[in-house]
């Protein structure tokens, strides 16, 4: 029997949760004299009733948590903080439509960055750090999520770095998640930090140094200005945005054996140094593109936008200083590959992820061995140790569902009308939890043009890109609810 | 040491088998009246000889046949009968370019169909016929290779059905050969001139008939006819070419088993029925778009265009009676994703094959079953039985290295300066040996706007997805040429 009280317990903890996070939006809306605060408060304490109510309920339950129940956890509770964390936007009226508000919500707790705003400096201040603030909650849950949660749900090949995760020897669940969880956090939270005053120095204000730090750490790429990125014309400020997108999209163990120095272990891991390499392989390549057709601009410039724009979407931030929409169709063929690369297992990047990448590469090249020594057995190493065959088979299922999945999507949103070019944009951004795709979802435009059927549709592929594919889909096997 | 005294006398005589089969154009030349018959005669006598050399010099070597010599008789023996098979288009100043004249000819042997023609009427009857030839002796070698000579080879799953396969116990390589081949031919044969039969009987020429009989069977596509079969406006000779592109499209082994009027072990086939859901499918979802948008035309004609160009694109044959793409992007995606499926393992069909798709259908799903059952054994089964979970890493990785072949050439043909539609079209078409892709070569265009590059660079796909991929790339890998 699955334990559908402790479920509910749960979620309540985690609608409390989001009712305190939400009420932060307040204060900063009074603090910059918008006249909605009294709104904000309300949504945030709706939210954090609700999520009382559900506590009170079942506070009694009884708490062990198996496989199921953690299933069923994760899925809802992304859907339920997003089905909360819209009313701001509604019930403040800037975002009329709740399908709308739904749509940037749950792009914002999934850290995909898809927008629906046609005009996003209009929004209160109080709104933009609440907007910014669902994808650096989505960053932080993602985090416990894949280092923590899914390597015990047994998920994806996660469990491949169980072992490399900080904190206590696992024995009992929930000392385990509790202490590596807090770990984790506050490399997250030290990160952040950084990028704000690294991005005051270059002369941001503090408002939109805070909130590009949240999307920038998250993975999520929402901005406070309607140019996104390309609003700051300052190098140095490009610059460090593209290193802690980098940052961003490494697994976070890394980050906290870096901040305890011990760089030694990070080198050794070969997801990192793959991670590294198709940056500098796919920039390489874009730069000579631009370089060879904007005569115009310089080396440097080239370079940059290259950089910033192969970064933002190998991560799945999805920021642009560029509209790359506009460059020669071989760079957008490679920015589109690149969008189902992702960041590194354990990093608040989205998408298939390098080590799955890197896994395939390896048993593809390992297969023409084999065809060879038929006899012979060829194990696919990571980190020079030899990889479990039902790894393999796990990852190249994962790969698989997810081209599935594309396809599916590809010819859905086909049918709402849109070209091959929208249609595999908008399906690859959206499940890749990147934001801007190619087509008339790119940089330069948005997704206020689908109509509520295809935001609801492409609302799913985000969360189903965000969880693993299979923590969702799981959910809708009969097998799962059987016994 | 590999036996390259073998490899060449194999060769030789597979060359003066091509020049045997290139004379008989010769004649057909003379009674149509053309003025080239004595060309191609000397084309089909310089191969013939050439084949001679090599048979005459190596005919006392050693004849032991291994894996390694298979892998480069089989490589090597498409590229040199490409080679010599375009010297009448060369020779007789048809196509001068021999870069144009190999593309073409390529395309014929590896059933692919992508033309640099730009107008094939006025073509000589003799150079006509010997173009289809080229698709026909292709497809035979095609039932041959995947049917006898790669389960032997143990590439790509096809292992799965060497127990299927009409012909004697296998004990020694060559009686098994021979035997098995001569039963599949036999089949292949008779069903070709049950076309011509029923094509005659639409009204078709007998030039006409056979030419095009030749190109069916071998789901290869090259037609007499500028405008293809969209020509013939009569709708029995459009179905009579679908149900045989059908028919080209099922395992030849079943077609054996029909002919002896085995039908049980025919619809117990499982990738069988998985052919036929899936053009139904396909079929069903086209015809509906085609309803909708086509306002003027009668359900009849969107019903067996819609079956027509999906039967054509999903057995990889290529042939057009309407130009897809003018229909709604919702049915040209849905088409760019058959090309994908092909035909049956053991088909003349090219691409992935259905049976490969079928399994990692299933294992996608087994997936999710084993999240929730870590420790049950849960098979993907095929035809009712367990499939070894060798086969289901190699059928996965054969997927995989298709995908990542795919994105390469994508890559390559974007930065010809393609667009994104035209990139995936061109290698989807050539790698699957489909023919026709999307965008600029599209069933209304050509592939003659290449550049050199690109002529080879497209062959070397056709050439790679025929021989189902590992067949050539193992050539490439330092082990296989080790010791």
């Amino acid at each position: 029997m699955i334990n559908f009280r402790v479920v509910a317990f749960i979620l309540g903890v985690l609608l409390i949760l989001e009712g305190a996070f939400m009420f932060l939006a307040a204060p900063v809306s009074i603090l910059y004299g918008d006249n909605d605060a009294l709104y904000i408060f309300l949504s945030s304490f709706f939210t954090a009733f609700a999520g009382f109510l559900l506590w009170a309920t079942f506070r009694k339950c009884n708490k062990n948590v198996g496989k199921r129940e953690g299933y069923i956890i994760v899925s809802i509770g992304w859907v339920l903080f997003s089905l909360f964390g819209s009313i701001p936007f509604v019930i403040t009226g800037t975002i009329p439509s709740y399908t709308d508000a739904f749509f940037e919500t749950i792009s914002g707790f999934t850290t995909t960055g898809a927008s629906i705003l046609n005009d996003i400096e209009s929004l209160s201040h109080g709104l933009l750090f609440w907007r910014s603030m669902t994808q650096w909650l989505g960053g932080m849950g993602i985090i416990v999520l894949s280092l923590v949660i899914l390597p015990i749900l047994g998920i994806g090949g996660m469990q491949l770095f169980i072992a490399e995760v900080p904190g206590p020897t696992p024995d009992k669940l929930h000392p385990r998640i509790k202490e590596t969880a807090k770990r984790l956090w506050g490399v997250y939270f030290i990160i952040t930090m950084g990028e704000v005053i690294l991005l005051l120095l270059g002369g941001m204000s503090l408002f939109d140094a805070v909130c590009h730090s949240f999307t920038t750490l998250a993975t999520g790429g929402y901005s406070t200005k309607q140019a996104g990125i390309a609003f700051y014309s300052s190098p140095y400020i490009h610059y460090v945005i593209t290193f802690f997108m980098i940052v961003a999209g490494i697994n976070f163990a890394l980050s906290y054996f870096a901040l305890h120095l011990k760089f030694r272990s990070i080198w050794k891991n070969e997801e990192f140094r793959a991670f590294l390499s198709f940056i500098g392989l796919f920039t390489l390549l874009v730069t000579l593109i631009l370089i060879f057709t904007n005569q115009g601009q310089s080396i440097e410039k080239s370079f940059r936008d290259a950089l910033f724009q192969v970064v933002s979407v190998i991560t799945t931030t999805g920021y642009a200083t560029a509209d790359y929409m506009r460059w020669m169709p071989s760079a957008i063929v490679l920015l589109l590959v690149l969008m189902f690369f992702g960041g590194s297992s354990g990093s608040t990047g989205g998408s298939i992820k390098i080590v799955r990448v890197v896994l395939l590469l390896k048993n593809g090249l390992l297969e023409l061995k084999r065809l060879i020594h038929p006899n012979a057995i060829v194990p696919v190493r990571l980190n020079r140790e030899a990889v479990k065959p039902e790894i393999i088979t796990n990852v190249l299922a994962f790969i698989s569902v997810y081209i599935l999945i594309t396809v599916i999507g590809v010819i859905v949103v086909a049918f709402m009308g849109y070209d091959l070019s929208t249609s595999i944009g908008a399906v690859a951004a959206t499940l890749g939890n990147i934001g801007p795709g190619i087509g008339d979802v790119g940089p330069a435009f948005n997704y206020a043009h689908f109509n509520d059927f295809g935001k609801w549709f492409l609302s799913f592929l985000m969360l189903i890109g965000r969880l693993e594919l299979f923590t969702v889909l799981v959910l809708f096997t009969p097998t799962f609810w059987k016994k």
